[in-house]
């Protein structure tokens, strides 16, 4: 029999989400301590073998990593705050979603205590913590990233570390999620055309396969459009797309399905053709979203 | 020397696409005969090897496979109308775009008038005609579809009869358009968040390569709860969805961008969430596109 000694981990907040992460520790072999401001879910992650802290600081005081998951930046804040003079030596992990500026401001406050500090954004529901193909996007101190690299590795099998700054693990969490609604919204809205025909969204997809998956392929020189401010096209430019935004938005409207999304793409384009840039790329669009409207 | 006597095509409208098209059954070793409104162009293909004619009526009986691409359904009317009786007898390939109500009246005319109609839907600009990987959807007459399909397989790899129905393959291309804009307003209005901290968003999707792909992997589930019209979730309902969209809302408010986008996207999350509908998944939206807001 070889025994291995695993650091010990706490897991401050143990919602569906903490509870989660509570339970993927344990299961590679961490020694868990828990707290819950209720106690109630405290007693639901003892039965799987977890310690339950009385207190924060008590909790605080168990672990070198620090975990915190509970709903809301003001909450983390006021767990993290019972820690008192704890924190200091620790590692804080903070898995609470939020804005940039609430997750760079509470690394700041950690660092004040003498606590290093290391912010992630989860890409998963808290079924999927632990699987090969959950993403953690990391962003913060390295060494808190490194030292605790075993345990990190059993929240999700795509940890990466993407910057210094704490704040950007939750832009990076907006940019796929944002773009996930988009599309959403998008095909939704089409959904609602189509299934108004009698078209199976599910016989569409199978047509449709290949267009949707080339649609991905976009992303890249996109983003390269974006990064170098050159918009500039050989081919299909904006004023491509005009005509096709315009049908959608005439379809919706005999079809009684809501316009309003692409009637916003098509004041989005043609404010983009009237002011010159009817050559450009797509991607000039970042410009208007940054202007505001 | 082999001589192979493949048909003879009619292209009516030499605009960007219809040249694309008419090279490619040039190409593709088919005698072309040409007709373009304003005689430019017209001259612009004959250099290419194509015939060009003096009127429609004389381009149209020059072939048993008519394609049409001109701008807008009123002008592709407004051309086949010039046609007079020639076209009884023959083959209509409409690949104008317009709504799936003008692809349908067109076909009720030109089949009045003793032709077969298909309509296309190419998925493509004129620079990716020809090409293994475009997608063109079809719909109409299978006929014309089978009769003529060498001459189709010039146009695109990814020839697709997906209906009878001649208004359908217009809400196809609206489908995959749909969620294109979709996508790209997303990831742009992210865009605009991201590199106003100074995040290049080439790195971003290097980092969130598969996260981005798994989208898609969204999408087939999606398209069966809107078949069913079951929306229940066992996890990761609409309820989740919401403190990440009011976090995109209020960072896009602190960094002075846009934020209507993700403002609508909060309001039909949220009043989904207030029905009653927080347990089911995203696609319970496409009710509410349907009802309209
Ligand atoms: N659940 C998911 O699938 C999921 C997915 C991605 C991200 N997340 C993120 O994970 C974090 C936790 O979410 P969750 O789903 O686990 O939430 P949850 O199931 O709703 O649980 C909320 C947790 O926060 C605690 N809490 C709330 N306010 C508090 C306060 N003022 N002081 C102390 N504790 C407080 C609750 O304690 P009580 O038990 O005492 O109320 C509970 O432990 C959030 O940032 C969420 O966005 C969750
Ligand atoms: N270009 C692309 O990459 C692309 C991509 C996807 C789909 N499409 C679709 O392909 C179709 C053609 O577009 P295009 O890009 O080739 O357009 P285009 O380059 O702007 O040319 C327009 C064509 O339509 C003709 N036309 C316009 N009004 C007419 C009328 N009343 N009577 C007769 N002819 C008329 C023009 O003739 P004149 O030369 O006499 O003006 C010209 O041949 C459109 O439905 C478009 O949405 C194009």
């Amino acid at each position: 029999m070889t025994t291995t000694t695993r650091e010990s981990v706490t897991v401050l907040g143990l919602g569906e989400m903490g509870a989660a992460l509570a339970r993927a520790f344990l299961a590679g072999g961490h020694p868990v301590t828990g707290w819950n401001r209720g106690r109630a879910r405290a007693d639901a992650l003892a039965a799987h073998g977890a310690t339950v802290a009385e207190t924060v600081r008590e909790a605080v005081l168990a672990s070198p990593l620090v975990v915190v998951s509970v709903q809301g930046d003001t909450a983390a804040r006021e767990v993290l705050e019972q820690a008192g003079d704890a924190l200091a030596g620790r590692a804080v992990l903070n898995l609470t979603d939020g804005t940039s500026a609430e997750a760079r401001a509470i690394a700041r406050w950690a660092s004040e205590r003498g606590a290093a500090y290391l912010h992630g954004q989860l890409m998963t529901i808290a079924p999927g913590v632990g699987h090969p193909d959950a993403t953690v996007f990391y962003g913060g101190s390295r060494e808190v990233h490194d030292r605790h690299h075993a345990a990190l590795e059993l929240l999700g099998g795509r940890g990466i570390l993407v910057s210094a700054d704490a704040g950007a693990p939750t832009l990076y969490g907006m940019a796929v999620h944002g773009t996930m609604w988009g599309a959403l919204n998008g095909f939704l809205h089409a959904a609602a055309l189509l299934s108004g025909e009698g078209i199976e969204l599910t016989r569409f997809l199978e047509a449709a396969d290949s267009s949707m998956s080339a649609l991905l392929s976009l992303l890249p020189s996109i983003a390269s459009e974006v990064d170098r401010r050159e918009y500039a096209l050989e081919f299909g430019g904006l004023r491509h797309h005009l005509p096709s935004v315009e049908d959608l938005v005439r379809e919706s409207r005999a079809a009684g399905v809501d316009d309003d999304l692409p009637a916003r793409t098509l004041d989005l384009v043609r404010r983009a053709v009237a002011d010159g840039h009817g050559d450009d790329s797509y991607a000039r669009l970042v410009e208007y979203f940054r202007k505001g409207s």
